[in-house]
């Protein structure tokens, strides 16, 4: 088969993945893809822009009245046909939360609704946890302990299941909290505030790198956390630094056939902010010259505040206004 | 008298005014000094750089071991040839701060020093006091709160003789804590913290005006301030936002012949950080759309955090690395 041949052939396996009502048969070669595409009116081939997104939120979101963002989270899982997979890991009273946002899906009126409740790191290949898994909609996972969260999940198959499908836009994903801070591969466990940026004001270990580029932190500005971002941001300058407030997410949505695996832009949703530290054009930090507790300079950042509606795009790194977007 | 020489007059009366052992005779006129000056070789008519600054302390400055910020202000106002005028009009309790930093210039061996003890917008234009903010070559504000400072003092005679002598370079001139919230034409009179940006999170009102391009805030990350100020950097975006950490002081410092009346950089010393909010770039604010508690949107920031010994240039918006200081 030819480079292009190739290349349509990968569009076409993603484009089959977002239609899970039309698998692509194992026993169907690419080639006999293309042959019977070739029969198709164009219209048909034609990419229709993929629902699924992964939120990150900020933590303390509305689970009472407005609901904005798990009512985003529920319609991009597919809505009343959605199929919810809640892992309330990170948590150390995971019925009790896993629970409560059972309740809230279901009032909702989601299709199928199941608890993975992970507690010990045998059940990150349970098989009927791992069927449900492979064919749910939306997976969404609650606060807690971001530490305990990878603790009990990294590297398991039900976790890479997770990643794969969330990556690949197969399944809209979401995490508060703790299920927030896991998103980027670095991940800030823990920090303080009060200090000028400084090495140990940040806590940093690897997360679950659904969106890698990234290191997020949340509660941002209500527990005033610029300070240990930035610290983060001068640890590791080719990442994207992203604060996100509570009660508002950082929606990451990829455009599948520009950016294949990547997450093309996010959108602020929610009552807070979410802050972009873009380290893109950083000219100097003294990191790694200075000691532990002595304050770090890092020398031409990019700041963003965004809010409500406003748009990101992680290609160009560029705002778009939400009365542009 | 031809546009050139309006120009080198000015220069030279510049010139004269930084050299309190020469001051100018007022029975001379420009063009005498043009003609005596004509006559002096070229190496005596270059400008010296100015050792004058102003010191802006974002308070809890070390008083007792290094002293390294006060020992600045110290040498800058002359050393043991200082004059040094202590203004604790912030303060409460003005004759115990006053005496406080009394004790430490003497320590120091100042020449002179005079506790400017203004309780009344009247002593404001008490002659003796003014006779010696007029002939002094550093004057120090306290801590205290910064309205009380500016309601006893803006527009007096002695505050209107002290920014005149600091803009041109003819005193050194330190503030800290609220006798750093001062010095912009805009003054954040107080504020929150625990937020995301928003109208509400910051009180803004008029400062002296001393370094009027800039918006001051102190004890900067110690007490979590970076959404008040970017809050007060979107109210007023033609500002340069500047954030000052305790034990820490931004030294403005002027080229007088490349710069007349503008400070054209600053220089960190101290224990933390500066932080520089700088909009010159910003693409778009929602602050004039939204009300009082929403979140404020603020894109394309640039941002600069600097430590010991990085200068800033405030003309180019440019940081020069200690290293290369």
């Amino acid at each position: 088969m030819n480079k292009l041949g190739i290349v349509f052939g990968k569009l076409l396996e993603q484009l089959i993945h977002r239609m899970p009502k039309f698998r692509m048969p194992k026993s169907l070669s690419r080639s006999d893809m293309m042959l019977q595409l070739d029969s198709q009116p164009l219209q048909q081939r034609m990419p229709q822009p993929t629902k699924t997104a992964v939120l990150v939120i900020g933590g303390a979101e509305d689970k009472l009245h407005g609901r904005q963002i798990l009512h985003t989270f529920f319609q991009r899982s597919g809505g009343t046909d959605a199929r919810i997979a809640i892992i309330p890991s990170a948590s150390r009273e995971p019925a009790v939360i896993g629970s409560r946002y059972h309740d809230i899906f279901e009032e909702m009126g989601a299709k199928a609704i199941e608890v993975i409740d992970i507690r010990d790191r045998e059940h990150g290949s349970d098989g009927d946890w791992q069927a449900f898994i492979e064919d749910c909609t939306g997976v969404f996972m609650t606060g807690g302990d971001q530490l305990r969260l990878c603790d009990l999940l990294s590297d398991t198959p039900i976790m890479n299941c997770v990643r794969q499908r969330a990556r690949s836009g197969e399944v809209t994903l979401a995490g508060t909290s703790a299920g927030a801070a896991v998103m980027g591969h670095h991940m800030i466990a823990g920090g303080g505030s009060g200090e000028s940026p400084n090495q140990s004001l940040v806590d940093m270990t690897i997360g679950l790198g659904i969106i890698p580029e990234v290191i997020v932190d949340q509660h941002f500005h209500n527990r005033n956390r610029m300070a240990r971002l930035l610290s983060a941001v001068a640890a590791y300058p080719d990442k994207l630094g992203i604060g996100i407030d509570e009660d508002t997410c950082a929606m990451f949505e990829g455009n599948l056939f520009e950016s294949y695996g990547r997450f093309s832009s996010l959108q602020v949703i929610g009552k807070g902010t979410v802050t972009i530290v873009d380290p893109v054009e950083m000219t100097h930090t003294n990191y790694a010259q200075v000691s532990n507790a002595d304050p770090i300079g890092i020398h031409n950042l990019h700041l963003h505040i965004l809010s409500q509606g406003d748009r990101y795009d992680l290609e160009k790194r560029q705002v778009i206004p939400a009365d542009r977007c």
